[in-house]
């Protein structure tokens, strides 16, 4: 049986990423799209308890099966595994997301979460994302070398599931110098809030922006190291959230 | 001066939890709060980009400073560190949350987002929850025992900042045994969506339910362990995803 590869993603079911993506995909197995109906970046892990979800099919990708769904991200896996799919599937790939998600950018990111839902039910899963927001980045790199990613993790031969958070360099193709394995980078974003005046109330209101910083620029194993110096970084993700030397530490606490 | 101390959560600034928070937390130091004006469970650590946020005083603390926002728990500790607070926080506080986020519900809370958002900008912070969903749940246990974690957090001598995760047993408060250093079970959702018929369209919509799974049900040193057991859980948080061990097996990979 040709695996079974299911694709979601945060950018909504109309981006221009998770169309790459099929295309990438196809070569693979037989592939189905649960994606958001609308864009839903930086909704992390949520989930939706206060109301219900719909599922519309759709033909956006041709002959691929594809629904669309009103949730985030993570309701999208959700509802794909429990209602959609009539089998487990061998991969679930997020993205390829406009926007980079690496260092602790992770944390925000919806495309990450549904590759992590997966993770978190059995599945074998890869989080892609492009370092640029235009909605019509280039993805020369990042389908060349979804590709390679793809196939080594259908082959994946470690005794346990991987969840893979790949980002791609927005370079020139020949500057790649290829993959590497990484850990998530120390960072912080130093925010600031554009402070508006509503046009109605005449109050202030307040819109999030900010810029992101490496708070260890010269280690050379990090995932932002490795994109700035045009490599492709891969953090394997693990989901404890346990501080295991606090957790000694603390032990010694009166409580 | 008296110890700063920032309080949020995700159930909104209406909640039992959080006014019963800002009782015990008045004892410690100065206390301002800053949560969102409506319910943000399940929200994760999303955050709002795609639109302003307002913020508005309210006297729903009497004579404790509270501001209710727009935004989700993330938004509201970002808003407050850069737009309300004059000075940096000893302590933040989130909670304390209707509903227990042990295991991996860390990873869907709201709660426990704003701690983590604090502790990202390098403020000491607990997450503070009660095994119970009810809006008029009882709070004594958890009461007695946030004062001893918060006198304790706020005493901290580690050579770093710390993010605990803590749940409260909803139990007879004689019947608790104590606090319990643990670390995070490995659990699972067994999902199920309730299927509905949408009124108007008479299309089918899907509603999230679920039973929580403890994977490890013998393992004596995990959070579910502990609130199962009579103990107040107790986990310290990291925010480093990266899996170290799958990344050095990952190496010897041909990408």
């Amino acid at each position: 049986m040709k695996p079974l590869i299911l694709i979601s993603n945060d950018d909504s079911i109309y981006s221009k990423g998770i169309r790459e993506l099929v295309e990438v995909a196809k070569e693979f197995g037989e592939v189905i799209v649960v994606a958001p109906s609308k864009p839903q970046s930086a909704k992390s892990h949520s989930v939706t308890l206060e109301e219900p979800l719909t599922i519309k099919e759709t033909n956006v990708f041709g002959d691929v099966k594809a629904y669309k769904c009103s949730g985030t991200p993570a309701d999208c896996v959700k509802l794909a595994l429990h209602h959609i799919l009539d089998r487990k599937p061998d991969l679930l790939i997020s993205g390829i997301n406009h926007g980079a998600n690496y260092s602790v950018n992770l944390i925000y990111s919806g495309t990450l979460a549904a590759a992590i839902e997966g993770f978190m039910h059995g599945i074998n899963s890869i989080g892609l994302s492009v370092d640029s927001h235009k909605p019509d980045a280039d993805f020369t790199i990042a389908k060349k070398y979804s590709k390679k990613i793809i196939k080594s993790v259908l082959e994946n031969k470690l005794d346990s599931k991987i969840c893979l958070n790949v980002n791609f360099p927005d370079i020139e193709p020949n500057q790649v110098k290829g993959v590497k394995i990484c850990r998530q980078t120390k960072g912080a974003w130093a925010e600031e809030f554009v402070e508006l005046t509503h046009p109605h109330t005449k109050k202030s209101i307040y819109w999030l922006t900010g810029t992101f910083k490496n708070l260890e620029p010269q280690n050379t194993d990090t995932d932002v190291w490795a994109i700035n110096n045009n490599y492709i970084p891969i953090v394997p993700v693990q989901i404890d959230f346990t501080n295991y030397k606090i957790m000694q530490e603390m032990k010694s606490w009166k409580l």
